[in-house]
């Protein structure tokens, strides 16, 4: 049974599953789960992700979501998938888990209040917040900033790799 | 070389590595990063943790921050560690990784701005947000919802293991 792939374009972390998809190779079916209709939180893909929440996916029996979790299982579960993405070795993984959960404190949800608070909000029925919006800007910038200062250099490089 | 281990016991993720290594017998050497002082922002602490955040550890050569990273590193690297606290089959780790992160941007984070928002800024000298509390406190309401009706049910059923 092919790999099932629950996502919404529009949404960063269901672009993150698609593109690992296509760029290892990996067979699925993408089923989109429409945001801006709220299919999120019907019953039907309340059973695939009870927390209602995009990208998800189901493997045969298997279902899981978060992206972070799910590209690592793609990683592992699809022997297709290059060992640069999440090789064996203890100490790369620490690493690449280190990065993955600074990316959900910093990167991504600086990008994902200031994008729903100065343009997707919009689109999705949510009233803009403009204070909330320069917050994120300002965690957003210091994100991408440590992008340059650190995971690309010495001691941290890792996106480089 | 013993274990480093930095961290302040005011904030949760420390704790959360501090008692780790406590349950399952790793030795380590504490070392307190005062936050209250600001201790997180000094050059040597940097050295460490250039995100200037606590907790993080330094085990002979290796640097590690983000707590569930370190958790999941420590669950490796040191063999005392009983198996069930990171099995070694893909399915459990994905269903680990899974509640991880939910707790990053759920439970974590609604707790840890409902504190500071409520309580521990004073003691940080960050002035407290009431309608940032109400916020927190909806979130951390719906995250503890969450642990009752999906990670401790059915098929969920993960954080009784």
């Amino acid at each position: 049974m092919k790999l099932k792939v629950y996502a919404y374009r529009m949404s960063q972390p269901s672009r993150a599953i698609l593109i690992f998809c296509k760029v290892n190779g990996i067979d699925f079916d993408e089923i989109k789960i429409d945001l801006q209709k709220r299919q999120q939180l019907s019953p039907e893909f309340k059973e695939v992700n009870a927390m209602g929440k995009v990208p998800a996916i189901v493997d045969g029996k298997f279902k899981l979501f978060e992206s972070h979790a799910i590209l690592i299982y793609l990683a592992c579960a699809f022997p297709g998938v290059a060992d640069h993405w999440y090789p064996n070795d203890l100490f790369k993984r620490a690493k690449i888990h280190s990065v993955l959960d600074w990316h959900h404190s910093n990167l991504r949800f600086g990008a994902a209040k200031f994008v729903l608070n100065t343009k997707l909000g919009t689109a999705l029925g949510i009233p803009l917040n403009p204070q909330a919006a320069a917050e994120a800007e300002k965690l957003l910038s210091a994100s991408l900033e440590k992008i340059e200062s650190f995971w690309l250099k010495g001691n941290g490089r890792l996106l480089a790799g």
